[in-house]
């Protein structure tokens, strides 16, 4: 299979919120007033979330299919913490993003313990944004003036 | 500074579209045709562009002010290719993800080039989207019925 490339272009309309344009889709993204934002949409991260969550439902059901597995319903709750002190700039002693993600999927199908163990492994090790964040994936920033 | 916990509630409303609440936001994934989708929203790799996009302009600004560096405008191109191989479960060659994320960064600024040059590898470091991506986060599944 060849590669796809996927692309995405943004605007600072100010110094928290961002405007995205995905295709012929437009996000927006700002920061809550707790974080000096005027809270016009879900921040960064709760967008890491959301990432992460739809790439999940996508390989769960691709999967499901591959292993003959029904899934009548799928819902997820994903939660991170994380402490601003090194993106504030007051302190490098915790890394800056999520120390973990953690994933509950309440799921009903008819399968069987065991096999929803491997249904799980299975889908985390093909969601490609599973892999990004788990095996790291490098990012080149190039600025222009 | 105390840790900050961010959580998203996502519901699979069918095999590709995701839709997520994060407080009182709404939003919708999806794949398009070209991806056995519904096109009823962004997919979950362009969201995954879109957080970092977000995460840059935060970050950029909070490190230009520390800087005393004014930023006018601030644009940016983000894009990476994946092999869909692994994903669809046709082959282990490439990884599932994206194989890097490019970001061009348009930056209207006095500030000179030296100045400019530390002030992006400070917000690549301090950016918590960028080092969940560049250095790996740990993703815990956990499954339940």
């Amino acid at each position: 299979m060849s590669d796809i490339t996927f692309s995405v272009t943004a605007t600072a309309a100010s110094p928290t919120r961002t405007d995205v344009q995905a295709r012929n889709f437009s996000l927006v993204l700002d920061e809550p007033p707790s974080l000096g934002g005027t809270d016009s949409g879900p921040n960064p991260v709760e967008y890491e979330l959301a990432s992460l969550a739809g790439c999940l439902n996508v390989t769960g059901h691709v999967v499901a299919r591959e292993m003959g597995i029904s899934i009548e319903s799928l819902t997820m709750t994903l939660s991170g913490a994380l402490n601003p002190a090194k993106f504030m700039g007051q302190s490098d002693a915790d890394r800056a993003g999520f120390k973990g993600i953690t994933v509950e999927m309440k799921v009903s199908s008819s399968a069987d313990e065991a096999t929803l163990e491997k249904w799980r492994t299975t889908v985390e090790s093909r969601c490609p944004v599973s892999d990004n964040l788990v095996n790291g994936t490098g990012v080149s920033i190039k600025v222009t003036t």
